[in-house]
């Protein structure tokens, strides 16, 4: 490595003719610069090799400019799809994002919140891990006055933004589904009921029980930590039953997942003997056979709606605002494993 | 929310009777405490509401006790499982990890940089975008005297810590195999040749080709982006061939999975007309059907060698250490895709 003189923004701009705020804008993908500006600053910057320094920009707007995620884990095609999107909204406002994930642990998610907080991020958009039920952590976020956004798993005694689907409606929709199947006992295997989002998904699922007249029982509806080896336990303890179910509604594809297994290793016929449903739209269940009937959440969407709730209230920061509550409505994809018709 | 008097690690240890920097190596799950000792202080914490401040400890220490990764996408099951054991180690010596995705794009490769040398990482762990060849970014990582390993996509050239697999070996075991299966024209989807991992895939593949005397040629060995899409025109583009080949190898598993959907498109029978080999040992090439023949490339193994190579390095900053290099033998994992015989 030779040392040259370092490029600056000044630089590109003299060879450009044009102003260092727009060759700025240009580098951040600002909507207000031109395609065709754009690529010849790129060029430029690229050819007299550029090198854009973070923190000293950062320093001068008093601001860091990044922002914050904490999803339960990445490995999900639901958490990854919803990232992606917020970053692609944020990365052409000149944002970049730094991902944490909490396991599902409380204290890696209080370790997350001071490991963001350090990091001077201008905002973060969380999604809660199973075990939260302390919410004081979140409350810290919100005392510092960084905007805090929360998705999919959130909870409404904080008072924040929040984006997600209509959890309670995606029940109905799967049990009007599976009784216009012909199915009589239908199962669920949820996952926390502290959860919000779970356990709206249990009150959707005893309201639809009810409205079809169809055996609410205990030892039809179990609560689980959703991974596929507790689909695969829970749905050994639901063949256990003298009474056994002729549907399975699980509220997490993975165990869903887990459950076609263990079907499957019993021999039993998926959809006529049993059918089965998932949540979340995971790519697998479209690959497995048979296919996995499953709900859309409509990850695209929310990771969109929660960067730009972010966006606005990083615009008229510490103003009193409507808080935003974005509930998207679910679709049902039916898929082989629930449809007894096809 | 009432304000109380801020709880403090000595206020932990004189309920406990035991040091405060015992205190701090249980909350931090140091090997040197006893789970019991761990236990209990993890239980008065919770009692007395503890909140660590993790910004102070780090300024006492004049460390950050963060270690950053890149990784190209944290929707692979081999990057969030490398990801996930790196967090594992990290974890339990008191390091937060936070992570960055560059979507296989050189700018943002070099913003996630930025991003993390901002953050004042005490460390960098990565693997490299495919458009990366400019190497500029990186060595200045390297110039700053901060720790960087790279696993999986790496670059000699760097002279830096490298833990990754036998690629060269894997594309020999994969063209054995083929072989043994009676495939006498092989073909092979590979990535851009400039990504070291994906070069000796395809060195290894020419190789065994001439080892084994089979036809070597320009239209059966075709560069690609190994995307799912891409993967799909790769193999619409061998299926148009006049003499067209009994077996695809497909340097990953989301472009086999592509050419595979093509392959039923077509209703060419897998293995028996075209046997197919991926590379990844992604979930979903178990579920599949037929399920994908494929390279288990132990990521497991990798995040935790990369892991404990920067415990390594931070242990004795600036001392002159001789680089790691740990290279693990990948695994063949034969299915029905490459089953010609079972």
């Amino acid at each position: 490595m030779t040392k040259t003189k370092k490029t600056t923004i000044k630089d590109i701009a003299n060879v450009l003719n044009i102003s260092p705020a727009a060759v700025s804008k240009a580098l951040h993908d600002d909507s207000r610069i031109s395609d065709k500006t754009k690529a010849a600053v790129k060029t430029v910057a690229k050819k007299l090799n550029y090198q854009p320094n973070h923190l000293a920009s950062a320093l001068r707007r008093g601001k860091s400019n990044l922002v914050g995620l904490i999803v339960p884990r990445t490995n999900s095609n639901f958490f990854s799809s919803v990232v992606q999107n917020i970053e692609e909204v944020l990365n052409k406002k000149g944002y970049n994002i730094i991902i944490t994930q909490s396991n599902e642990s409380f204290t890696k998610e209080c370790s997350n919140i001071d490991t963001l907080l350090f990091t001077q991020v201008d905002g973060i958009i969380a999604s809660m891990a199973n075990e939260t039920i302390d919410l004081d952590y979140f409350e810290k976020i919100k005392s510092k006055g960084i905007p805090l956004i929360l998705f999919d798993r959130g909870e409404n005694d904080l008072n924040v933004d929040y984006v997600g689907i209509n959890d309670y409606d995606s029940s109905h929709m799967i049990i009007e589904h599976l009784v216009d199947q012909g199915c009589k006992r239908i199962a669920h295997i949820g996952g926390y009921r502290h959860t919000r989002i779970f356990n709206n998904r249990v009150k959707g699922y005893i309201d639809a029980i009810n409205k079809h007249n169809l055996p609410l029982e205990d030892e039809l509806l179990i609560e689980s930590s959703l991974t596929i080896e507790d689909g695969r336990e829970k749905m050994e303890q639901l063949l256990a039953l003298e009474n056994r179910p002729d549907a399975v509604y699980v509220a997490a594809d993975y165990a869903a997942l887990g459950a076609l297994q263990v079907l499957e290793e019993h021999q039993i016929r998926v959809p006529q003997d049993i059918a089965l449903v998932g949540f979340g739209n995971e790519p697998f269940t479209a690959l497995v056979s048979p296919s996995i009937t499953t709900i859309n959440q409509h990850s695209a969407e929310i990771g969109k709606q929660a960067a730009l709730t972010f966006l606005e209230r990083v615009k008229t920061p510490g103003a009193k605002q409507t808080l935003n509550k974005i509930i998207f409505e679910a679709e049902l994809i039916v898929r082989d494993s629930s449809n007894k018709k096809g």
